[in-house]
């Protein structure tokens, strides 16, 4: 038993210090050491066990958008935590619960609770709460089954296909039915891809000649384009839509880093195709919590969708494995562990 | 009365000689004259009274595409035609009724009858079967109502306002109880817009400054486009859409001449407001093809849609249309009559 008494002394965080010229460095963060803060009445304190780490945090680190607000200087850097409630002064809230903040990258949080989601520890493992069963996990329920409307028989192409989103998205399409192709980053992303997550191929974007590899590994065409990556992988898959095709636009990793002078593909196909584009952000779709939550433990449980975390150790790793995730080299959920629940 | 009989033994015909380079010019097409067809058993003669020209006819000057098989070289122009039956060997069609055929640039055409669509002549004008009660009218029906989804209080924005798709579309927008925004080609065909249309506002995109005055003209963003010409009427539309907007994608006339290296516009609003990119094409919406002329029938009696025709004379005049039409120098749906009903 560790005595957490002297650690709880110091809330270490992590600085958004410099905005990002392209792929962030660790030049543009800072390490800092401030006093742990005390909650106010009606207020409470989170004491962080896992970050979770997301490449739209990289938008916000551009100012304001239309994505949302910048993310402001000289702040800890915002993103999601899971935690535990350490002292609490809201009668909403016990110490002991788990929950869900926004905490941001550092050790603890102080919150009134608003914007919390509480984490069932007896359904998963804490940290499930960032990635399978929270908004990872949700952003592929809502993406494929509501947006996508996967058909069984349909071919799915899943960018980033062994990412957090990506590997739910392709396993979801699998369970309705789908012929299910990922593309991924190396071999040993691919293997994982088909071996454990069951997808039917897996095309490696980073070997030569992805167009035809892609078009290959859909002989009938593709009906449905999970996207979170733009950039080749959706040039590749541009020519393959068969009529009433639909993309589910998720993200677009590989345009976060540079958004002068992007343009799309020619839309003649859209035409030709009769295909459906449709962005979406998961916060329009708070009503089916209750359902994916149901699902995905269902899911999870009985082996029939597979997770992967790619854990970082201790808060000082966050800025390296954020770059990690951004350039692709994550494999898996990518989380930061900062203490033991 | 005309003796018919006498032009009867010659059909003239507008025959596909050359494939265009860009904008089509009189030189790709050739007047030829050859003896009137015959029925054989189990076909009709249709004699011509009016030809319905149509921009997407240039893609396919262009050859095999996804948009369809090619138009052949060295026979008529293919296109829509309203005329009467002439002659049948074919129970089902009786001298005199009045029908839609594909017969292409011709004086007469000879059908099996399959793909010809009947026209009642008690309800308007034999023409408006080409137009307002036909592929021009269907389309904006369509396009508006069941891909565009308008609701009471939202923008539309309506590009090639004054043409035979666009016209009809703003104007189901308004009856639905939309604030209505046409995109036109010079102050004439604006005046129109707004004056007999009744559209809110008409956009000249001939003058300068289209993407301030566009967004002047929607100073509370656009919920639906509906696009029918791409290019720069798209770039202006592009940065104003509000949260889950709605692109009906119903043609690119601009696009239609060169179509190398063409891009469309970044994806990352389609991201961040959620919109909805859908192409369609009026042949996967037959089964509205009821409702459609219902509704359209009593809205055209009742004036609630009005509708020009702009009308070249004579069979010859078919090709300097067809090119005015690509210009957008046409003011209506392109008809060319061939002979008094």
């Amino acid at each position: 038993m560790v005595d957490q008494s002297a650690s709880a002394a110091v809330n270490r965080q992590i600085v958004f210090s410099s905005i990002p010229d392209g792929l962030p460095t660790l030049d543009n963060f800072t390490l800092v050491e401030s006093p742990v803060p005390e909650p106010q009445d009606g207020q409470i304190r989170v004491r962080h066990l896992f970050l979770g780490l997301s490449p739209s945090a990289r938008l916000r680190m551009a100012g304001d958008s239309d994505y949302g607000a910048g993310m402001p200087l000289g702040k800890p850097v915002q993103g999601q935590a899971v935690g535990v409630v350490d002292i609490s002064r809201n009668p909403a809230f016990q110490p002991g619960d788990h929950l869900v903040v926004n905490g941001g990258w550092q050790s603890y949080s102080v919150t009134s609770g608003r914007g919390a989601t509480r984490v069932d520890a007896d359904l998963a493992p804490p940290s499930c709460a960032l990635g399978l069963l929270g908004t990872s996990g949700m952003t592929a329920y809502v993406g494929m089954l509501d947006i996508g409307l996967p058909k069984a028989g349909e071919t799915v192409v899943v960018s980033a296909a062994s990412g957090s989103v990506g590997s739910v998205a392709g396993q979801i399409a699998k369970l309705k039915g789908c012929r299910v192709v990922g593309v991924a980053g190396g071999a040993e992303k691919c293997d994982y891809v088909t071996k454990t997550l069951g997808f039917d191929a897996c095309v490696d974007h980073r070997a030569p000649g992805l167009p035809q590899r892609l078009a290959a590994a859909c002989p009938e065409g593709i009906d449905i384009y999970f996207e979170n990556v733009g950039g080749a992988v959706r040039s590749a898959v541009w020519p393959l839509f068969n009529d009433f095709g639909r993309v589910v636009l998720c993200g677009m990793i590989s345009d976060y880093q540079n958004r002068e002078g992007l343009t799309g593909p020619d839309w003649f196909p859209i035409l030709t195709h009769r295909l459906t584009i449709r962005g979406f952000l998961l916060r329009d779709h708070a009503d089916r919590r209750d359902a994916f939550l149901a699902d995905m433990a269902d899911w999870y449980r009985s082996g029939m969708v597979r997770y992967r975390e790619d854990v970082a150790d201790g808060l000082e790793q966050a800025p390296a494995a954020f770059i990690r995730l951004l350039r692709g080299d994550n494999f898996g959920k990518t989380l930061v562990r900062l203490a033991d629940g």
